[in-house]
């Protein structure tokens, strides 16, 4: 275990171990270099910069994520790393509304339904 | 004049009333009415919401307009309506270091490099 | 209920009141000022501009998320929007066709394949 | 001399054979073959279909090239098209006012920057 | 049954008829033109060109159906003919975890998450 | 110099050590940590895995950054790079035309307007 993946988890480990975790055990049989590498790259080498909290980081990525469209699992994952890291819901409602000028309307409101399915799952993880 | 574009010109003049100006200059031969919905819909609408300050904002837009990867004008104005909100080149060069993860590195390079172009004009400008 | 929300509507009216409907039932609870933006803005401001009829506009539209790839369910729900209009099918296909052109196979097939969902569910609705 | 290039040549003769030449020239001596499909397949399959008429598929070029976002120089040559096909300035400014929803306020910007200098052009052309 | 559908079909044949046939039934009601399009341009006149083997056309398209994000299905489809052409499984991860460099770490991701699904397809094919 | 930046420049040394001086050049003051990142995760990491020759992958890359339509300054760096790993102008040509299938004409166009551009400039050198 090198000093960059090790690093990686305790980053990763701030927001969301289980998101890191459910990536290795998916890509173990397939592709477990590709594995270590997104535990290395985005999580020991970008998150962990002091440059930028991880709270500000997540507003980012989900701010990008909205702007690609087509990455619904990981934006997904990264509104529950959000929460972990300290955005609020209201936050992160206002980072894809401002979404809808520099990539349209349906991303921002694509990433707002995903966004509200979130939410339901958290409701409906507490009432049991 | 209606409220919305009203407080959209106040919104762009604490960051940026020159680019704005820009813009309607631009257009009014061609599409006065975009013009006037650039000023309504984005500043009027959107940035002058309480949720989330204009520093941050620009941090988005940022994120938002380096994953795009053709946006390089608008890149080059909100790098400088960021400067005014009060970001640093630090935060700035993290942000699309961090896009390197979603949008990959051609995008996360481009962006860097219209920074560091903004910063050679803003040199540039001191020495006159 | 201010002017151009009013506008908004009427201009859904003509062509998918209940689309409309829809999107401020989903976003009520998570962002109600967005679902007004998106009465607002694209409807209020844009489709009830005079240069361009609403049959145009959304032929246009289904290009515009034919490129885009990813937005299938709004490409589903201006499909929708394009029959009320009175576009046919004939019409949309051959937008869809075009598209191979621009945003390459894989997009202009995708796009096919949703109106094809979408005339199965017309005659299953016929059906009952 | 196939077929499906003497139709393409027809259609584009209706639109722009200038705009069918010049890129005839530049692939001719690094792609021959490229140079041929672009006539046989967009215009000889496509346009010149009788499902819509050239003018509703220029605005409709515009509009995925508008939402492509880096397709500059191809813009260029479809709004000069979209002249010789009878759009007026108007409506082109309509098709890309409307992007802005689905694309974003850069996509449609620069469109409308583009369209503006195409304008210029013509104008100039006109003084000499 | 002109040439170029006849070479598309030949081409086909060699890597996924059964998927050719596919696209033909799903738009035969829709869009028959298309159908024929489908096998003419890209079979017919792309990849029958001797310049490329198909196992290297197939890795190329692996790659840029990475890059587009959106087309899943065509992904799938792409990763059964780059096994029909002879492509290993450790070839198209290697593409894959590589377009993460260009397109962003999601893309890659998800393309993985695809060719492990079609992995497990085949193993539940042959437990039958 | 930690291990995969030697491994990096190792493996850029045999395809353009220029390329890559570049890069380091144009970022040491604006970003030194992104130009190390450069070196180290896609030629430290990737391109030097035994799993594709070097001239495979600059042929995915170039099908990659083809498709993104608005690389075009890596488009040129790769191309000199495939030159040197070996990839032949044919090569790169079907590449190109290949990727008119899944991201449009446009986007092949384009590349190949900068492989020509490349070519022309490699000619020219030749004179001196």
């Amino acid at each position: 275990m090198n000093k960059r993946y090790k690093k990686g988890w305790e980053t990763l480990g701030k927001i969301n171990s289980q998101a890191g975790q459910r990536i290795l055990d998916l890509l173990k049989d397939i592709s477990p270099d590709m594995a270590r590498f997104v535990i290395e790259y985005p999580y020991g080498d970008i998150y962990s910069r002091p440059g930028l909290d991880l709270k500000t980081r997540e507003l980012l990525t989900i701010a990008s994520l909205t702007t690609l469209g087509y990455a619904k699992d990981q934006l997904k994952a990264h509104i529950k790393n959000a929460f972990n890291a300290g955005c609020t819901k209201e936050e992160m409602t206002e980072v894809m509304m401002q979404m809808s000028i520099y990539a349209g309307f349906p991303a921002a409101l694509n990433a707002l339904f995903i966004l509200k399915e979130v939410l339901q799952e958290k409701k409906d993880a507490k009432k049991k």
